[in-house]
């Protein structure tokens, strides 16, 4: 793929993939600690007690490191990847030690009626660990330039 | 209201406030450099050559500091705050210097037929800025344990 992707450049079925990361115990602990304080994510014997029956991320570390390796995988729209919103499911939590990679499908491409200069390209990214089982996954609208003609 | 709240505790259009917490523009970089290195996130004067106009916060960022607002405010269902899915928007992005507070409100409260120790609970989570604009707003279900009988 070129380094840069425009609006005209995605087709419906498309696929990206991503870099692998591991995330790891500490790093599960110090997310929660500054943004998600809560037994589960952030002493491993507390968490023992929970639903969770073990330490695991927040869905929101979860979140955050899946951009990442978004921002780090093939798919570059022009203008950087910008989203208003989305839906967004945690089928299972990560765990220390699992290594998560992303896939990027487009699902739909649209123009812009009243903005020719773009167009919306609609997304499902997956987030799976190194099981292949699916931790996150979300369907989102970008907005994404054309070329200029 | 009790310090931890039970599904037979919540009913509909409850609402829930938060302490507040200020989005500075450290901060948002360095959150950026780990999660989200795109330009409009990382550099004053790189963001003004982008549609931002200027340095935003990550949509990642706004929405883990919410979280934090939300597990640090009145709404505290018994097991945590603990979510399979949820329907995210970002109507304008948190700036450097943003005071973020989050509000809480049950949409809906329903027993589940399969598993009779907990029910659903429906919430919408709203983030404002200092001048009441919505950065970010979410409607998700929670699943919350029953009281013992």
């Amino acid at each position: 793929m070129a380094s840069e992707q425009y609006f005209d450049d995605f087709t419906v079925g498309q696929r990206f993939g991503s870099p692998r990361l591991v995330m790891d115990g500490d790093a599960i602990k110090r997310f929660a600690a500054e943004f998600d304080p809560q037994p589960f994510h952030l002493n491993e014997q507390a968490a023992q007690e929970t639903i969770f029956r073990g330490l695991v991320a927040s869905g929101w570390h979860t979140a955050a490191l899946t951009h990442k390796l978004l921002v780090a995988s093939e798919f570059k729209p022009a203008g950087g990847i910008i989203g208003a919103s989305l839906e967004i499911q945690w089928p299972r939590p990560a765990r220390p030690g699992d290594e998560l990679h992303v896939e990027t499908e487009v699902l739909e491409v649209r123009p812009s009626k009243s903005r020719p200069e773009q167009g919306i390209v609609k997304i499902r990214v997956t987030t799976f660990n190194q099981r292949e089982e699916v931790l996150q996954t979300y369907v989102g609208n970008l907005v994404v330039r054309r070329r200029l003609p």
